[in-house]
């Protein structure tokens, strides 16, 4: 049984307190209620009389218990909810690491059924290695009939991260034991357990902007404070960053330093080492994710974050399974001890481990000699894309910086277009795109727009840009 | 930006308080630190000055802070964390919604390397039709060649939510449309969902003893308090549950009436019925997990508690895949609105949503009309399974009631065997079982274990079970 206990963080009185106001908040009791005395309370919570006492004289002083005929506590009229407590009533009582509701906008605009979806940060299926892979799926069941049959450790597969431990050491220099990896649904599942083993209402989390509009959603639903820094072409303000960790002492920063999501913007080699100094100094976790890495047009990107740590200031998200079978939903997580315990306890509540069927198609195919040729081919089209959403928005009079990897522009839209009716009217000729605010952590971003090229083939993608600019124009 | 703001359940200044506290506890002040001004504080949090200096006095009242000079607030020194605020100290003072660690017990057990593993709730992989599902996995990647290349939605795929929503009327008498289903990654996630969107610290929880494991972790991690109702072959003591629903108002009651874990009983019609009553009248959520269902031996179980409920107080977990194919990890969760709208909140930050892939394997196999042959062999190989062990254990003076279905034997030891004695030497042997306190809520059921026959193969599960047998009546 959990009890109360003074667990030297909060005085005892203090839980009380919350217990009773919680609860009266929620409408399991209300105004003119008696409430339940100091000594039932006392035993319930198996704690000292005198503890019960100090919380009631703190709710009557703050006006949210009134006494009366010396024969107890009552909910005051105006501390108590008016709802009839149903369960519609109890979950919008909800504490503040609760679930925002209505879903976020990102997903909603994700959905709408459009003909030149450009909302969509993912790769066009016609160019996954669908046929090969499903060569590869066979493999798998011959080599592992009973792959579904059973459940994959917590942690993740050891096979795939003997393997994936190997080449992050050879293709990202980075130093990382098998025991350093934990297999993740997504980097969305990641960032998730992160932000619960990480976060309490209140606590500072610092983010780039623009940023990754789901990890916003994230990192809000646990009540964290959004502290913002502004990535540009040349990378970070690094005297701001100094100046926000040492103000606030944000407990983890967010950031996709490479071919970032949604400018398109790598942050130097030399900015990469002071931030792993910073980090180390504020003693301010470091979460890098790092999903377009191997999605570059020409020169490859300098080596991640993490590869400059030493000290275990800095997690690593390795979702590539982007331009492998997004479906897999693979991601994996690279930290020290002790966050990685303390990851591996949360996964295990979370879901009890990433589906062994999935690791094993990824690990078979992502080891195959194939790989490298798709990989290489994938670059090209993906620049081919990019240059065909470059041609159809010249001279629409939006600008944007031309991004040498990932699968977005970031477009700022001129000062004449109004953002709104340029969503409205695309949706009209079913065109999706996500307006620049979702991306923001202030929600102000209007006057830009992420534009992905790469989910579109390459005619649909050429249509549909086309149509936007003649669209932009005729506004 | 999130800001602090008085959303009616706290008073502001006690959010200040709490924000102020929990950081000294976690070593970001030390004793004798400078705090924050009262003017530089009410800035960063955009609150009024007076709002600020009320917590500073009340953090002073209750020594955990100190003036001097009238020059500021300094951290009194019993107040802070003597350790160097590492990362390590800093995840040590995580909220109560943190994570426990070490990881649990039971997950340790599990992976215990041994012969005989009787600490499994899984099926043989032997028995499960392995290679009829290799064909249809076939058969999955010529109907969607691009199944591993998209997302699923985040509520699941649409066409499996159809199928179960009409496979779920037919043969469980649930009336559900395909909108108050949810596709979760197994019945593991779908509990911490709705422990994440349902519970708060010093919530109770009412829980069978012995229950799943697990789902006990769960709801500790979320703070939750523990109320237990035993489960003895005749169901429930509904004027107890009544008694503790009454007093203690639990948020929820997380059951599994039918062939329970770790019991194997199934709980009578006429409580079904009286279960739902009493939770709609003291406003308390069922959690119905079902996973047994239909594994039973003789007769069909009575229908769920699910489908007495017209009021929406009861969210059905139907995790059968657990016959089909653990691997693949899909559980569809049914519940109302508003219930649905947060749990789809919840998943989509969770992990945007199961694998597309998993979700259509197990679509077609289960609409397949192999899978009744399957399932009506699986009974009967689960029955003999459980008649060996019974068996075998027959003259140890072991005390059982021969489950009607499910895949454990919960057996309590005779007096004269030390449980940490058998547990010990049978590891020493090579065979796992689960202790029963860790299936209570109050961790004390020691003289009783839970021994699932049903993973081992029958000669591996007849030569261990006899094993064990020989250590108990060696003691």
């Amino acid at each position: 049984m959990n009890e109360l206990s003074g667990n030297g963080r909060h005085p005892l009185f203090r839980q009380v307190y919350e217990y009773l106001a919680v609860r009266i908040d929620r409408g399991e009791w209300r105004a003119h209620d008696k409430l339940p005395s100091v000594r039932l309370l006392a035993e319930e919570l198996r704690i000292h009389r005198l503890t019960v006492f100090k919380a009631y004289c703190r709710l009557k002083e703050d006006g949210r218990v009134y006494v009366k005929d010396k024969s107890g506590y009552y909910v005051a009229p105006g501390a108590a909810s008016e709802e009839a407590p149903l369960l519609e009533a109890s979950l919008k009582a909800e504490p503040a690491s609760g679930c925002p509701s209505p879903a976020p906008a990102l997903s909603d605009i994700q959905r709408m059924p459009v003909k030149y979806q450009f909302s969509q940060a993912l790769i066009d299926p016609n160019l996954l290695p669908n046929l090969y892979l499903s060569d590869y799926v066979k493999e798998v069941f011959d080599r592992y009939p009973k792959v579904m049959g059973t459940y994959s450790s917590v942690e993740g597969d050891n096979e795939l991260r003997e393997f994936l431990s190997g080449h992050f050491r050879v293709s990202r220099m980075l130093q990382a034991e098998p025991e350093e990896l934990l297999i993740t649904s997504g980097a969305q599942q990641a960032i998730n357990l992160i932000a619960t083993i990480m976060l309490m209402p209140m606590d500072c989390v610092m983010v780039e902007r623009p940023t990754y509009g789901a990890a916003l959603d994230i990192f809000r639903q646990r009540g964290a404070r959004l502290l913002s820094v502004d990535i540009t072409p040349g990378g970070y303000d690094l005297d701001e960053i100094r100046r926000l960790m040492e103000q606030y002492r944000p407990r983890l920063f967010y950031i996709n330093p490479t071919h970032h999501n949604p400018t398109g913007y790598t942050v130097p080699v030399w900015q990469r080492k002071r931030l792993v100094e910073l980090a180390e100094r504020y003693r301010c976790l470091i979460v890098e994710d790092d999903p377009f890495r191997d999605m570059y047009f020409a020169a490859e990107p300098p080596p991640p974050i993490f590869s400059y740590d030493t000290e275990g200031w800095v997690v690593y998200l390795g979702s590539f399974s982007k331009y492998v079978a997004p479906g897999l939903r693979i991601c994996a997580v690279i930290c020290r001890y002790p966050l990685m315990d303390k990851l591996i306890a949360a996964k295990f509540m979370a879901d009890n481990g990433t589906p062994l069927l999935n690791q094993k198609i990824f690990l078979h195919y992502f080891t195959s000699p194939r790989l490298q040729g798709h990989l290489a081919k994938l670059r090209i089209a993906l620049q081919v894309h990019k240059e065909i959403a470059e041609r159809e928005l010249a001279g629409t009079g939006c600008v944007w910086t031309p991004p040498e990897g990932g699968l977005n522009l970031w477009v700022r839209l001129p000062e004449h277009i109004p953002p709104e009716t340029l969503f409205r009217k695309s949706k009209e000729q079913s065109i999706a795109f996500v307006p620049g605010e979702i991306c923001d952590p202030h929600g102000v971003m209007k006057s830009w727009i992420r534009l992905s090229y790469s989910f579109a083939a390459e005619d649909v993608l050429r249509e549909g840009m086309g149509k936007l600019s003649e669209l932009m124009r005729s506004l």
